[in-house]
């Protein structure tokens, strides 16, 4: 047990979610100026930018999940509370969760975003999303499966189905997906099978705006497009996806017959932000004050992919980790003033505003497109710049050791040690993949 | 692909299992002399030796598991399958899985053990085993969700049911996890809470017969309960289990009430071995001929824990990692020279004798006991010959580093990188564990 000497006199800081934008907050805090409890529905951090590459057994969930107790060890005033939030309370300064309730003096929702399917959930069943670890361990199982599959598959036409992989989405997570899968099953595959030969393996990426990563400067957008075709993917832009069935993408007026459906489009913000009576952006965003508070409650504040702002210069806040982290801080600091003293309105608070460190968007093994203002790099520059940022970031001693291990192991062989299957007891179904 | 010249002109061999028997059978087997078909309803060969420390958070999932495409690799004339046997048909000599069906020329049954409750299978469902990946994964989850749940539990009562271990069985098995949980929550989780101590979990390792390790002569069984209870755990020799409910054990008519309950005690023969149509023991294990052929069909062999045999100097073989692989190569080592054209009837073939490499039982952090022939070694010196032995078994270059990374890590911070619950989307549930 932690000691927290007079821990009780002290406000008490509630962070609902232990995302980038919760850890990076937390982290901002001073020990000893609040008591903090950070509430999250798992018990771990994910580090999300690579559970693409545990969907594509590249990577074993734990290289890529710190145990959120683990991160903040012995630090005295702080709890972790492992439960789903389930009330907002804010007249009553509330917060209500699966297991009993917490009142705070601060509240700063950081509940991240899960995956939207733009008004179709009926899609979700078919198309699984990527936003947790659970997710990326089923799209990892129902792909790996599927080979087993397609290897004692007798007709042509199933085992084709079995050996496609449609990616919906032309943003960061769908160019990330469609080049792992291509180097998954085109290299790292290649000498498993005995009736089937993986380097057949189809994989559509599928995006419904005229060009990939949008986010990103059009030069860049075309080398993705080439570097991806260049693995072997499939690009439909300009393609809007009309139905999802089971083993079935129709799109632009096509069917796709297809027994691996992953969706790497849409991203909402937790149903949570709806409790806070304010508005939402169409993202289901809370449309929140320059300070980062929500309007009404100076007290109250939604961080990251809860909140949707146009920054003090005219930046709309992108959904990224560096929003999170970067809106963590500046409520933090925020904080720290107001509770040594400092009195000033609501409106008198300091503004947030967004600095750009730039964007990299990785293609499977040594391909990459970056932008760091105007310099914009692609290929195998791009790829060690994206190497050296996620590995500096990355939480966790034992993490960075493991994962680079993991990646300089199969970078030299294209052996894939994580491609376990688990949670199928039995194997797979009679003829289903 | 890989190809495969003539193979189907080959004598094919079906080895169902890939545990440690059937995977030293194929290492044994010159890669030319015959087809082998290796079925297994999961992807991959686990180190089952270490599967209480996947249950533990000691290691994750994949340290312990390679996936069998990826053992055999390129291997030319073998074929993996990843589904579940559902029939054998010995007169057609026939086996049928969950897709299709496979003839063979010789048959190897490989399939392991699984948990047995003894009679009482509704225990199961209060009181899990460990036997695969997810046995271990599931124990994991409860464990740690329930101390989750323990530290917002206001009720003393029910607090200390989530803070209680029970592990039924004072074997190998229940001995390492009674050791290992000890240490998690002595040790690794110490710091960790807020509300509740983890130090005072209390665990408790019952065992039916007078001393643990009964396999081990006296001296190393009193040397492990000294050492067990050095770790603070309770021991309930000569103790049987009478009843086991959701959160209760019955045991030498006390009722000790546990939310987290772990069964290490029997294992049986799975339970394809009843369509060999031949004498079974006990423990559900075929009866088979001195060189472990099934009586009546000398194309096919039983192995490991499969089988029951009284060897060729009387010793039983033992149901552990060295039964298993050294009946495999024994089999291997048959069938290689029949298929060379040596003529001797059944009858004629070597008897398998049982070679004593001598046994280890670790018992958590630098503690363990072991026999070697008439040398009996106990505390450090066992559990660094312990750790000696398992690094050089473990299959796979990938995971011995990582498994090495991973114990030195530990053994320096205890800290445990693994204990990352997965499998439960939204939290543990209101009040329970």
């Amino acid at each position: 047990m932690k000691t927290t000497p007079g821990g009780r006199k002290l406000p008490h800081i509630v962070v609902v979610g232990a995302g980038f934008g919760g850890l990076n907050f937390v982290q901002q805090m001073p020990p000893n100026l609040a008591r903090i409890t950070i509430i999250d529905r798992q018990n771990h951090h994910v580090f999300q930018p690579l559970l693409y590459q545990v969907a594509a057994a590249g990577l074993s969930a734990v290289d890529i999940a710190q145990p959120v107790r683990a991160i903040f060890g012995s630090r005295p005033n702080l709890e972790v509370l492992m439960a789903e939030v389930t009330e907002l309370d804010l007249a009553n300064r509330r917060v209500v969760h699966a297991r009993g309730e917490l009142i705070y003096d601060y509240l700063v929702i950081a509940a991240g975003g899960h995956t939207s399917y733009f008004g179709h959930d009926e899609w979700a069943e078919f198309a699984p999303g990527l936003k947790s670890l659970d997710d990326a361990l089923t799209i990892r199982r129902k792909i790996l499966t599927s080979f087993e599959c397609a290897e004692t598959e007798p007709d042509e036409t199933r085992r084709r189905e079995m050996m496609t992989i449609v990616v919906i989405g032309g943003g960061p997570t769908g160019v990330e997906l469609a080049g792992t899968f291509a180097e998954l099953t085109h290299r790292a595959l290649r000498k498993d099978f005995d009736h089937i030969d993986p380097r057949k393996t189809r994989i559509l990426l599928i995006e419904g705006s005229p060009r990939l990563l949008a986010a990103f400067p059009p030069d860049l957008s075309a080398s993705a497009e080439r570097q991806l075709k260049t693995l072997g993917v499939e690009i439909r832009t300009g393609t809007r996806v009309e139905a999802i069935r089971d083993g079935e993408v129709v799109a632009g007026g096509e069917t796709i017959r297809a027994r691996n459906i992953v969706w790497g489009a849409g991203v909402a913000a937790s149903p949570l932000t709806k409790q806070l009576g304010v508005e939402l952006d169409r993202g289901g965003r809370a449309k929140v004050l320059p300070d980062c508070s929500v309007p009404g409650h100076p007290e109250v504040f939604a961080i990251g992919d809860a909140m949707s702002l146009v920054d003090a210069k005219g930046v709309t806040v992108p959904g990224v980790a560096q929003g999170a982290i970067q809106t963590g801080r500046h409520v933090a600091k925020l904080i720290v003033r107001e509770l040594r003293g400092e009195k000033f309105s609501p409106a008198g608070r300091q503004a947030f505003a967004y600095f750009d460190k730039g964007s990299i968007a990785t293609i499977g093994r040594s391909r990459a497109v970056g932008q760091f203002g105007k310099v914009h790099i692609s290929g195998f520059a791009a790829w060690v710049a994206w190497l050296a940022v996620h590995i500096t970031f990355l939480i966790g001693f034992r993490n960075k050791l493991s994962v680079l291990l993991q990646w300089t192991f199969s970078y030299f062989t294209f052996k894939r040690g994580a491609r376990v299957i688990t949670g199928v007891a039995g194997g797979p179904p009679a003829n289903a993949a």
